[in-house]
């Protein structure tokens, strides 16, 4: 009997992302659930998968629930082991993997949010920081072609979905990526040359253009 | 030649005690490096081995560190795997141990500490959502001895520190845990019976004074 995989999805999602591109690196066929997350109504099957914390990615496999994506991505490496391997073998390079997937968590997602969601105060700092945190992960990265060295692993995972924001971190920012943080540019292209990565992210100009919409409801919500 | 570990410590820090209890259920021998954290000039130990959050704890095994206490302990699993498995073999039970892992990282330890350092209003809100979030352990408990079953695992080297900070909660809250979440005060009970536990976890009224302590330090400089 096959597995059968379905993703409790939203098409905007960074986080979702991850677990497609996790499952695309596999080679592995998935049904994708949309669930409306916008709408202040919660999707039934998102509260029955994921009763805790109520938010996608959730894969269900084989009926069972997986959540939160860095937790899926490395239970799917651990499941599909034999192809494309994303976390190392060794445990103290599993840990520095770990470690960095963690800094993005931390760093990177949230404060990307603040940049084009944030009054011109909290946007200022937050870009601030955001372009700090890219440093320190270009810094990383050093000269390697990915995260993990010369493959494209859990690290690449963790990261990449926030390419499919750049466009939106900069208009709503002022500032220019490529002149700031070239070297995380050159990756993310490099990312995007593998099909697993394009497939799985969502067009830039959707995504600004879904940013300001939100932006526009939330700020007419505070009036 | 034997492994060289070196724990860059801090007495009070629950997530040190994490590592000093996943070390002593493996049955390693290490050296505590104790750092002040309360100065406000860091050690150059934690500098060199944790540039990036200069955060304890970091274990430091013949001479390369390892940060960020989830992680340390999921290394010092992976590596002494033959002794006192931590999380399970099974990749289904091992994403849910870390599912419960990380809801016990956001929800528990940063909102205990607003229950005795925040202002009133912020308390009483910190108390009404960490009682909630007990409720949820509870619920994922059960009726086992340990999170993981009938033996001590990742979610109770997580969890289990808290409870050094109970008596501190319940001074600070004006509540009884024993009341609230009886069951989660037994399994503390429980865990506190093996010696890995006791011998890694400060007393509860050294704890009190030194949270007290700080919060005088605290409103006196914003004072």
């Amino acid at each position: 009997m096959g597995d059968e995989l379905v993703l409790v999805d939203f098409w905007s999602s960074p986080f979702t992302a991850r677990v497609k591109i996790a499952l695309r690196e596999k080679g592995l066929e998935f049904e994708s659930a949309e669930v409306d997350l916008v709408s202040s109504v919660k999707s039934p099957l998102l509260l029955e998968m994921n009763p805790v914390h109520k938010q996608v990615p959730v894969l269900i496999h084989n009926g069972k629930p997986v959540c939160e994506s860095t937790i899926i991505v490395q239970y799917i490496d651990e499941v599909w082991r034999d192809k494309a391997p994303l976390l190392p073998s060794d445990p103290y390079e599993r840990a520095h993997a770990r470690f960095w997937a963690d800094y993005i968590d931390r760093k990177i997602y949230s404060t990307a949010r603040l940049v084009w969601m944030g009054t011109s105060e909290v946007q200022e700092t937050a870009k601030k920081d955001i372009i700090e945190s890219f440093k320190v992960l270009e810094s990383e990265l050093g000269e390697k072609p990915f995260f993990g060295g010369n493959i494209f692993g859990f690290v690449d995972v963790s990261l990449i979905p926030i390419s499919s924001r750049f466009y939106t971190l900069e208009k709503g920012g002022n500032f220019s990526l490529a002149d700031e943080c070239p070297k995380l540019v050159s990756w993310a292209k490099r990312c995007m040359e593998r099909e697993s990565v394009s497939k799985s992210l969502p067009d830039q100009y959707k995504i600004y253009d879904f940013a300001m919409d939100l932006k526009k409801k939330r700020g007419s919500q505070q009036q």
